[in-house]
């Protein structure tokens, strides 16, 4: 961030008064830029005993396995963005959401809020940002070629709750090693 | 949001290629300003039978009680967040912080998220954003003066949850009367 948003002014970093942390502030009309995290919302479609998985036709992590996800838009809620990402890149239409993990993770400034749910039907095809889209049994999941850790251990969560017959809320934290 | 933060030129609102949103887009450089949901982290601290409530120091609801909460920032994970705003806003310091309430209030694009958690100790005290902060029986909580809707939401399931013994993730959103 160089400039005011509100004044077009160059900004600086600087601590205001009464804060603790290095702000983008304008020289001209005061403003004071925050800059906060991002909710990335998506979905964990299951299909009978399968998971829906889609294949990323876009940057990063091209050509690898994910689940529907993307960031939230201003004027929806968690539940809506999580099927809209559904929709968007997989056409897959989601009933019952149940909020199944809200993963931080800090040094990029991101909070996932993934939802397990059922697919209305099995119709779903890939969306322009898939390059394909399939379900996949347990053993049938490509453990290696999955786009995001998120991901894999949300994968690993539902997989391991199934096994216990109760399904939790998993809050985590992915930090990196000091 | 008038001018580009990157190069200072005049931004247009316009549905970008690919896109179905009018977002703030560059005339000149071209970058596309996103604006996204903002992430409102805090706590329910438990002392006793007793929750720990604030008085509102700064607008809004200036002089009306709520739970400590406010803006998570950039390179913290939620929980951290919240054990934060507990010390920014009570100088109180928690344990065994478990995620209870995620409530989306799209009109506003807002997501709170709320931790109940236990006081490691009672020697809280206001800090600069609050009037007065104080233990609370379910049978004193001043229902009539909270300040926000998600924290009486937040104070209702819990004390809900509590009669019967068990805590829930309460995933839950506000909207607006169509
Ligand atoms: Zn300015
Ligand atoms: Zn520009």
């Amino acid at each position: 961030m160089n400039y005011c948003s509100e004044c077009g002014a160059l900004v600086t970093l600087k601590i205001p008064d009464g804060d603790d942390r290095l702000r983008h502030v304008c020289g001209e009309c005061g403003v004071i830029h925050y800059q906060n995290p991002k909710i990335i919302a998506g979905a964990l479609p299951v299909w009978g005993g399968q998971v829906l998985l889609c294949r990323r036709a876009i940057a990063p992590r091209y050509g690898l396995w994910t689940l529907p996800a993307g960031f939230m838009e201003n004027g929806e809620t968690t539940e809506q963005a999580a099927a809209r990402e559904a929709h968007e890149e997989a056409n897959a239409k989601l009933r019952d959401l149940r909020l199944f993990s809200v993963i931080s993770i800090p040094h990029v400034s991101h909070v996932y809020m993934l939802y397990r749910c059922e697919l209305v039907a099995d119709d779903f095809y890939p969306g322009s940002e898939s390059l394909e889209t399939r379900l996949f049994h347990e053993h049938e999941v490509p453990w290696e070629e999955l786009a995001f850790h998120s991901v894999r251990k949300t994968l690993e969560c539902f997989f391991s709750d199934r096994k216990q017959g109760v399904f939790q809320v998993h809050n985590l934290s992915f930090l990196l090693p000091r």
